[in-house]
């Protein structure tokens, strides 16, 4: 996942090795639209693989574009070979890994909004309200959680 | 690390939970300066722990910057343990993992400076610069890997 | 989860990061409950996470009320994440950590009726029964075992 | 590690599988001394064991008293094996595991006096005015090092 | 399991920590069944655990039997856990250890069918006859699948 | 390492795949000396690997003699590829899997005097002796604990 | 897997352990018949293991043929056990090990056919012919995905 | 690491992503040379990563090269975050994996030659000599050892 600059028409660029990604790139892709943030999504050369932010980070590696990757869960290692193969860059060629599957998917979309929000105030605001609207959903299942408990006395 | 709007002195936030994390984090900070970005660069309360970036963006909630992470090797572990729990932060709280240590504090400095990148042309150049500086040593390297085989025939 | 002093009304709380722990923090509720222990549960704010117990301990770490940390499993990883994100605290913030999951759970629970044990006698009788009681499951399970074994012969 | 009665002479019993553990549980003692804890420590039978905390709270079992495990790093498998041995207890027999090692040392001798602190005014005001000290180091350690980095401007 | 003396009744004791392990250890018991070896099963104090082997060892450590160790997969951490909580003992108390789960309780029979052959005619003449029906076993899957090879040319 | 009958001159065979064991399985022959025991030793050829007990048992598999496989450290991976590859038997073929490096080799040696034991009254003998001994050794060690702890106040 | 010469009928043998392995190695065999290489394939005797490659690779040491290893997913730990006795073979015997089940069963295949497609022209026109029609798969799934795109807005 | 046909000077590719990795992949250079067996070695941009031979292999796959991976070990995870990215191929694009390091990087070029071997009988007589070599040496070692044990007596 890149995060472009305002002037061109998809400000977020989604790609997969495979469409097998699509499921949980959907979740980013969901994300953006909350922040409306456009973007464009794309499943690569069949020679894409679980390292692929790496690979996309190398050869984009002229472009000064912030690269951010996230893991997909393998059935037999349970997604600690992708991470580590996405986390674990050298020095010069940063890629901003998130967490495994579809926590990290969002999280991707959370912080290319972040990134955006330094030069654009509306999106700023939609990830403020975000935020708040996260809190409360989390204030609501509290309130929730202390009436059953209440009842239950 | 956190990456701040260009209207504020420090750009850029360096926040350790120990000082014993000082020799890692200073060369994310000597990388700050070859692009020429102010930073600012602070040990935190004697309750930071191995997943202070969590806590970090935890705390920082309510903002919407940028939150970068590098995992310090722990001898015990060897950083598996700090690892995990900076990348693997739940929905809605992104923290941008790098690699383990020294390489990921440099790549954590050059992802701020991608980020500001995007709306700073002096950075971007200095970026570009930067990464064909890099392909040059690699390049300078080969040359002199050459000359040691053809001399050795 | 904190154990509390006696004079006030619950004498430990239980704190979740997300209603999705709510299954599993049950079973520390209904183990307190065997011991008549009062105990308040929360669901915390939106940017609590797998490293909670972490971040709770330090939030809390100006009062000396114990805390004890129950990892909860992710598909991903196995809990092998939230096990090291709650178990390997710097020195100076100590959070007691119990096994993964369910039997995490329960042991938090007996683990704090151990510790209010020490200045509450009724507390300490229950868990004498408690630890009785299980003892006496495990008696009756084998007597079943030797029964069928003497049958097939 | 067990916290004892105030009655008893010694209310912290230091135990350990072998003498090699000596150098790291000696921070516990260090600790404890801080506090104005008593306590005994003993190297038990050569029987003893990686897994020993398991051991000690399962022959401890018909009591009551409150089970602290601090494992070992090993050479071979970085503590891991310690770790896992310490803190996966079944349901029924807690060990209130803490990092591994020297942190998990001191953090065992500090969890014990907060246990103690519930029943004594005495230790609860060691215990914050320790706290207060560990957040003073690490203030005066940020106040030098914003000296050094302004002095490089 | 232990390997008793030929003048008891039942030459192997099979020991678990809990009754969920049953359907795995029984496997055990049948494999000694098919040698015509004697064993006894029980199912311990609810105090056993996941090192269950480990501390079994430790108690009957003033004898000379040999001790076998399966360790149990749990859900959580696939079996790494009992598998180091099992084989990681310090020198001078060995736990002959055997694979996770199913395959390790049929290794754990067979090996003290071994120990038991060194001095008992009997059984190593079963031994031969079982290693020998097993690699006929495979034979007859061998030629099924050439069979099914050849068919399908 | 497998135990042999009784009436072979060397009882037990120590087989390496490499001199580079060598130094670890010396302290097997030492602990079997202790014992009276004879024993054979040899690095087999250069084709044997990590997984040499694995192999070992396979080649010997017509045989019913026990096979006690000792796992080297390697330093890549501390050794845990080594224990995966020795304890991860299919079923038919046990390899009774001891500690990791020198603790395992001193055990593999004691594990095999167990089994001899079974048979030979003089071993068992020597074996309880040596048990006491290990005691005796660590009640001295808290003895002088003991004694530095009651000269320190 | 190993790689034969022209001259034999078979280019490529398949060896398993065992036939619950067939399944994952039949994808092998259906991708070599995509290439029009003729293969033999066997289970081997009842004594053959998860490390069988590393087996394999012992007992053909006196040849030179290269042999490539599939490791094989095991419930209990995710086939990391069957990975690490696969690969990590000591100096002097490689084998050349693929990813874990199906994908490395395939992958096993492609390489055979790489290796032969050295000395035979008709393969390597055949692969050239493989990895354009698996580019083509991605390019029409992404073509989907396009579309799909487009017709949201 | 590449095998190319034979009418090309250099039969085999050696390719680094940093020049740190030169004194373990010089091991594969003195091996290859022990066959005659002529190569290049380069290393390549800047933009080179610990997954290298999973990018090399993407961008060589328009051919139809065999590809052979050396994970090196980093001080952070031991090698296991290179080997997982190496091995870890999806179904497509096959990099064969040597283990981790030097064992690796020598077993890079023997498994090298075993293919070249195929279409080239001087490759294939030397490499029967490094074998014979390679057991000649253990056997002179194991006499070694039996020379000193029988000394000892």
């Amino acid at each position: 996942m890149t995060t472009g600059e305002k002037n061109r028409a998809a400000l977020v660029g989604i790609v997969m090795g495979s469409d097998t990604d699509l499921p949980v790139m959907t979740e980013a892709g969901k994300t953006l639209e909350k922040f409306g943030i456009a973007y464009e999504m794309e499943v690569l050369s069949a020679h894409r693989t679980p390292a692929r932010a790496h690979e996309y980070a190398t050869s984009a590696a002229s472009t000064t574009l912030p690269v951010i990757g996230v893991p997909m869960a393998t059935c037999v290692l349970n997604g600690l070979d992708a991470l580590l193969s996405t986390v674990q860059m050298p020095g010069g060629i940063p890629v901003a890994t998130m967490a495994i599957d579809k926590p990290g998917a969002v999280n991707a979309a959370i912080f290319a909004a972040e990134i955006l929000a330094l030069g654009d105030e509306g999106i700023a605001r939609k990830l403020v309200a975000h935020k708040e609207e996260l809190a409360r959903g989390v204030a609501e299942k509290n309130a929730r959680l202390q009436k059953q408990l209440s009842e239950k006395k």
